[in-house]
């Protein structure tokens, strides 16, 4: 696995999740960056007591959703750089909507609707220069090109209002 | 918003992701359940030193590691419940892999390789049981059925060996 980016090269990553449920929604999980020198995180999830879970950690969904708002942040902050875009502060806002659909006593199954990306960059750069920042790091981001085309929207802040990119 | 799931109904999820980035890989991250009483969690991202980051907090992909780890685990808990499979302890591991490429001076792009579930179900059900159990689930997963199609490799264990779901 290679630790730093160069041009021209191709990277590989791996993280492996080890989880353990003795009872319940409450489920605890390592997850392992596998690299030369590994690194571990301990990421419990529940489920919340209007559920029938205990509550004692976040709900598996809000992970999925740092995951991949965290993702998109990282490529931003990346690609600026590599892009010679100007890039101060920035937020992000990402909206994750599923539905679940259940027919007679079969559990459900479910349905993603769609992850909203709503975007405001700081630094001064040009609306054009934002725009192609963002679809770099969408094109950039694991976990958006790990999901289903056309799930993902991105908005970009110009002025008082949003364009889509 | 549904808090509660019955037989024959829709109902809908909303998870809201609020992230900000001041300088760096670090990224304030608060979740949002959106839901009768909304539910809120700070999940803070970085990059670890070897890429550039200060390590202060997971990486983004441990984040997505571990919410895919832990919706797949929901939902065997809660279907197992629901289609009568007897379940006791159980435990999986999900290696998530990815690779990027990079031409000349551009910024790479990210390819998904693969997500692979090995899953140990303790309990005493039949091994047919527990291969409807992980299919159910896995058609209840909201992240699971997020993700591109073909992606996700599920593997029960069933004896000393590994047999594809």
């Amino acid at each position: 696995m290679e630790d730093t980016v160069k041009p021209g090269l191709r990277f590989s990553l791996l993280f492996e999740a080890e989880g353990r449920n003795e009872s319940g929604y409450r489920t605890d999980i390592t997850v392992h960056r596998r690299a030369r020198q590994d690194e571990s995180f301990f990421l419990p999830c529940d489920e919340g007591k209007v559920v029938g879970g205990e509550g004692t950690a976040p709900w598996p969904l809000c992970y999925f959703a740092s995951g991949l708002t965290g993702c998109l942040s990282t490529h931003l902050r990346s690609f600026a750089k590599q892009l010679d875009i100007p890039l101060s502060k920035f937020s992000l806002t990402v909206k994750c909507s599923w539905e679940a659909r259940q027919s007679g006593a079969l559990p459900y199954k479910a349905t993603p609707i769609s992850f909203v990306v709503d975007i405001v960059l700081e630094g001064g750069a040009s609306d054009r220069d934002k725009m192609r920042l963002i679809e770099a790091a969408s094109q950039g981001c694991f976990v958006e090109q790990s999901l289903k085309p056309g799930l993902v929207v991105h908005r970009l802040k110009v002025g008082d209002g949003w364009v889509s990119v």
